[in-house]
């Protein structure tokens, strides 16, 4: 009876169910066009790159709240408003050096190297210690007796024979997780990881690691690739050569960061929200464009497209920018907690946290039998290049939302992203205005559909 | 009966026809990690960007020839040869000026033109004349008492609002390909095109354009945007302005070239051809990286994939670099031609010359039920990200070759493409080595399933 009743459905929605009509077909080219002539959100990026970047706590993300705040204001949306929440705080400090001293034939070679978060500093001193080469965490555990006093330089390279640059970044990231927990473990003093990129040239990539309260904590710094295979040759030559590592940063006592939030109130089911966002806070390296200010200026446009063409949506519109997502995610926690606790209604989410490439598709965490129905919106939604919607990661922000029908997560094209992602390289003129208009109009789609039909 | 017939062959399309089997799943993966990680292919790039780009007649040509044919022995072809074709020849020249004169405002200010092919010059002299902005050929017929001895200035922007760039390059294409002709006929004595472009600079895009013999032959120019919007500005205030055209530009006689083939023999079915290919001509105001040179190297490395596998196809692969796709198709024409006169067995042919971004699919000139057959090769092809086989225009080299079971074109992203087409911005820079490999690899296992399946 149960198989009876999933074959019925599988069957009804692939042939019957038609809640899409003409007008979103007609409204789909509207929202296209209107994203490619205008370009709006490229312009908003233009002028968001010229303000600094920053992490959670810092005076710099609130310049970009401020920004969000007023155009979201601009954009002439019903409701405009912060979310308080506590973050954690670091100060990155101005001194982030790694010198190779002791050697014959290196001594006072300077190399690139960039403060992991939250890295403890050295203090008014500096580290001078032997470095151990490792590539894996078993092959650590095998020289756990050499780690001792030393600093401990993770290696292992970027996979970059795999397709999906996401999996070559999840097959080398942990050494940056958490590579200095490891390290304390056994002794070691300090950590240089290889940074994890798809690109060779000497740009740290920076990122989050983490510290157990349980374990001793030591500096970390990420190191630009030309510079570890440097260090690596460099090491094969003389295995005793030291670096000194001197690091100002320091973690500081927790601080208020804000969830900036603007929204169109829906006209039929006011109460059911559906939520699209990307995160605000940024690593202070480069221009943040890919990660994450395209991506959320994609979103903010939905609003800006439904208010453009005078679309009255059925269910809420919400664009939230959450805070913190690169060091903890506490804003989109709080957000989702908060929503739990109110017993707020939220039909569906979108994240865009991807970069802002070519659309390739979207990323949905469901049941199986709205999977199914889904892939009847992807002829409508192909119009904006999107060629599919799998089971996968909607994105870290919008997981906290609990009780949704669908979170989704925008997925672009990925072979550029990891070139540039956390490092210098992520700058303002490595967006298409083509790719990103049509991120944004493929995400408005999405948002048309999940506010007109039923799920 | 018949459409019992059909019914059945879709049936039978669909759910049995497994001629694929693990093996080539395991190769697909093979493919992919071998180019993505020695990434052979964009080295050649390298090498090629190094060496100047050239139209067919070109002394310059012959280095792209050279360089080819030993890449060719050095992949290790069963055969490698040229293949002579008479092609037509011009001469660009040093000169191409376009200076506004006789005007209060503007006297002396240079206009960034290029000449199109195989425009005529200027001669000695130059040709000072009025400028009449048109915007479509109706406007130009309506208009056509005021053409007489002016100089006739297209300036039809790029529909900038489709979401394939190669619609809106087709929407204003025809300004640059007939506005000459249609200049002439109204006794018009110039053209300047404006550039056909998704990309807001100055730098020119040129291109092929159309001479007839009953018609007298004017000189006509392509223009940056910035330039062509700054004529029509100008023109608003002092519609009198004139413009001073000098071009020392000329048509050659006709000249010995090249096609360039390598090929692999097969080993069960040596007299079935599988052709991929691109075009060797390029313009010459760039390094002509995306049109055709990276796409062309995709196609050569199909061969380098085979042998570095030690694949051995049932079928012969050929590789056909043919000589001016840019200025008259005559390299495939003279290609088709022969292959047909001598009975040539042309199983199948797929033509990359979209450029060398990411892979999105394969537009395929087919019977219909082969069409539906090719679908269940899409599991294997989307391994390198090839989303779609849907019927489109393979490309017009490949459409020479006739008596094919099907033609295919390989559809990489296109949002960028109409930037750099035909233009200073066709840099090396552009290509970005993961895209570049990536199609490589689609089109060699597409170039696999061809050799080992049957259609």
């Amino acid at each position: 009876m149960k198989k009876l009743f999933i074959c019925f459905l599988l069957f009804s929605a692939t042939i019957f169910p038609q809640t899409i009509d003409e007008t979103h077909y007609d409204l789909a080219d509207d929202i296209i066009r209107l994203a490619l002539t205008e370009q709006t959100g490229y312009n908003w990026l233009v002028e968001l790159c010229k303000i600094p970047p920053g992490l959670g706590g810092s005076k710099e993300y609130m310049q970009n709240v401020n920004w969000a705040v007023n155009k979201f204001k601009e954009i002439g949306c019903d409701s405009v408003w912060f979310q308080p929440v506590i973050v954690p705080n670091w100060d990155k400090g101005e001194i982030q050096s790694a010198k190779i001293v002791e050697s014959e034939n290196y001594e006072g070679k300077q190399l690139y190297v960039s403060a992991l978060y939250p890295s403890i500093g050295t203090g008014d001193t500096s580290i001078i210690a032997e470095v151990i080469e490792i590539k894996s965490y078993e092959e650590l555990k095998e020289k756990k007796d050499l780690v001792k006093g030393k600093i401990v330089f993770f290696n292992r390279p970027f996979n970059n024979s795999l397709v999906n640059t996401f999996d070559g970044y999840g097959g080398a990231v942990d050494q940056r997780v958490n590579g200095a927990v490891e390290t304390a473990k056994y002794g070691g003093i300090g950590t240089i990881v290889r940074s994890v990129t798809s690109k060779y040239d000497n740009n740290p990539h920076v990122g989050m690691m983490r510290y157990n309260d349980t374990i001793p904590k030591v500096p970390s710094v990420a190191i630009g690739l030309i510079d570890a295979d440097f260090l690596s040759n460099a090491l094969k030559e003389e295995p005793n050569l030291k670096i000194e590592l001197k690091l100002s940063c320091q973690i500081l006592p927790d601080i208020e960061s804000y969830n900036v939030i603007g929204e169109i109130y829906g006209n039929e089911k006011k109460d059911e929200i559906i939520v699209v966002g990307g995160h605000l806070d940024a690593w202070d390296n480069s221009q943040a464009a890919h990660d994450d200010r395209a991506p959320c200026i994609q979103t903010m446009e939905v609003l800006n497209i439904f208010k453009k063409l005078n679309i009255k949506p059925k269910r809420t519109i919400r664009c939230v920018l959450f805070t913190n997502e690169e060091t903890g995610i506490q804003g989109a926690r709080y957000y989702g907690e908060k929503a739990l606790q109110e017993k707020k209604n939220h039909y569906a989410a979108i994240e865009s946290d991807r970069g802002a490439f070519t659309p390739r598709g979207f990323n949905v965490q469901t049941d199986s039998l709205t999977l199914i129905k889904l892939q009847d919106w992807l002829p409508i939604l192909n119009k904006a290049l999107i060629d599919w919607i799998k089971p996968g990661g909607a994105g870290g922000d919008v997981a906290q939302i609990k009780n949704t029908k669908a979170l989704f997560g925008y997925v672009p094209d990925c072979q550029r992203y990891m070139d540039l992602h956390h490092s210098a390289n992520d700058k303002f003129e490595e967006v298409h205005p083509r790719e990103m208009e049509l991120g944004a109009a493929a995400i408005t789609i999405l948002t048309l559909l999940l506010s007109e039909c039923e799920l």
